[in-house]
């Protein structure tokens, strides 16, 4: 990086500190260095673990602190190495912007499990030290390595929320097999869940959505489940039984594990994309008996997000958002909280700048 | 079945109540049916849930109650429709005697995973009501579906605990992969774990023993581990973070599954082959960050068995055992119970008759 290249001041949403309420400010991106790019961002979702970042809930949280991992904009500039890559390039950023790219992870594609560590697009520290600053803003610097291209087919505000909702589900969906002939079921129809439902639906999968309660059935069967059951009524985990080939929880409550390994058959596997802060406790009978798996599943590789991309402009699968202004960002948060959103907010990004 | 055809009185050993040793009586085994082999039992294994179900320990148990899964025998004699098999063959039982043998886990060979549930050699009933009655007897009536070959070049005594000891850590070993450049670790050095060593290592796999202390360590090398920690000593478990493929856990202690679950690379599986009663705890992110699996596995099917016997044969395989007379049973149990066995008993059938 050419440190005497001057760093590029941009307008952002930020949590000053762990409790405060987010609010405008501006912030320092680095130089566009050679293999960087330069992308003016369009639109940002809102995602759960950004509202439990920015209030510290894993402590340690970096502050000021920008949130914002799904990041869909397009091109501004690029540095003198970069050959994927020109401006007016519709672009996507997800959850991370580098890794050691040495790793076997690393070299797999798997960054996200990139064994030093990956570094997060916000809440971060990146190769120089500097705290990583996320979508909450007009612009962003990001490695070529870690921007993947947003297909033509889908509209940048819908695409947004697939940077962290849709590949944190796919992935899953993809490496357990989901498809024809499949019974897949999606734990909560929330910013993850919905996503869930439409790509393995998209996957030729039977889908089957497990919410608490039918509040949203409608909506589910037009998202592509098939059937719809609510998990507060026991009569679900008896007609169930046995039944399901996979279940990908995207909830963070803690589920009697007990009960849902229970719908799966022989092989099948529970996926938690979602988790609890506390301990889960299951009897380990429950896997033994038919050879079940508990798994969990964290985002996904560049390489496997493009595919996700270029999965969901083939198929018109993009997200079902509200687009909000910045100002609305805290009022947003607390909806998410209250489980009031269907199914992602959306930051219009245009509103950031005063 | 001709259901004038004569019962077989058979010599055995039984535990006439849940509570009370085993003592020399007799049984009653069903007439050889048109699909039937009857089977000179030479040795029976025996494997510490006969222990658990002969005291009862999971409730419900059939008294009185005659034990023993793992039996090598030779054919006395079959019926008219038998094609498998011919008097003078060296064949095995293992856990189970029957099953439904249509629905899709018995069409794809896993018997073991009916989803009717299959009959268990002993203390279950079959198919027409009566108890099933186990290894330590010296005849035993069994269908040939559920009769495996032991080839010629395993001696019965050492092949009698290859029946569940054997498959049991065979069939997650093939099923998880373990092989050239694969990574394994085996929990605990019993009856099961010893085979799993011996199994891994034949399979090619760089094999390590995770065991409470070292007092073992000479044995397990011997049996072809290429390492032996302490799972007491905690550097273990940071000298060995990240560094393993699969992990088989052979113990029914409850584990601390969270410390465990950090010894697997990325797309590890850590699979129970042993169970503790009570719930385990576990927290989700273990599992996530870099996609494992928690997962468990019960003995095997039938093509998987013989698949077994003949790796076992071909590797020159048998167990390490302790020969003993069918009056010491009931001091074996204590020994069983105390771990004080390396590393499994078998009965010598000839010594249950009077």
């Amino acid at each position: 990086m050419d440190m005497t290249a001057q760093t590029i001041t941009v307008p952002a949403y930020a949590a000053p500190s762990a409790k405060a309420p987010l609010e405008r400010t501006t912030i320092e991106r680095r130089p566009v260095g050679a293999s960087d790019v330069l992308i003016d961002i369009k639109y940002a979702g809102i995602c759960h673990s950004d509202i439990h970042q920015a209030r510290d809930g894993w402590g340690e949280g970096i502050f000021p602190m920008v949130p914002g991992h799904e990041i869909a904009g397009v091109v501004a500039e690029v540095g003198a190495d970069v050959t994927k890559f020109k401006a007016g390039d519709r672009v996507g950023v997800g959850c991370m912007v580098d890794s050691c790219r040495a790793c076997e992870n690393c070299e797999a594609g798997l960054e996200q499990y990139c064994v030093k560590g990956n570094i997060q697009t916000y809440n971060a520290l990146d190769k120089n030290g500097e705290p990583t600053h996320g979508g909450y803003s007009t612009r962003i610097v990001v490695d070529e390595a870690f921007t993947v291209r947003i297909p033509d087919g889908l509209s940048l505000d819908v695409a947004a929320p697939l940077l962290c909702a849709g590949i944190t589900t796919y992935s899953p969906l993809a490496h357990w097999n989901a498809g024809p002939g499949k019974k897949v079921a999606v734990v909560g129809l929330g910013g993850l869940g919905h996503m869930a439902v439409k790509i393995a639906h998209a996957m030729g999968a039977e889908v089957t959505v497990l919410s608490q309660s039918l509040r949203k059935k409608d909506d589910g069967l037009k998202l592509g489940a098939d059937h719809y059951y609510a998990t507060s009524d026991d009569a679900t985990f008896e007609e169930l039984a046995g039944s399901l080939d996979l279940i990908v929880s995207t909830v963070s409550a803690p589920l009697p594990l007990d009960k849902y390994l229970g719908l799966l058959k022989t092989d099948g596997a529970f996926v938690n994309v979602g988790a609890p802060e506390e301990p889960v406790s299951l009897n380990v009978f429950s896997l033994m008996l038919q050879r079940k798996t508990l798994a969990g599943s964290a985002i996904g590789g560049i390489r496997q997000t493009q595919e996700m991309l270029d999965f969901c402009a083939e198929h018109g699968l993009g997200a079902e958002i509200e687009l909000i202004r910045a100002e609305q960002i805290n009022e947003a948060y607390e909806r998410v909280l209250a489980s009031d959103v269907r199914y992602r907010f959306v930051i219009d990004a245009s509103t950031i700048a005063p």
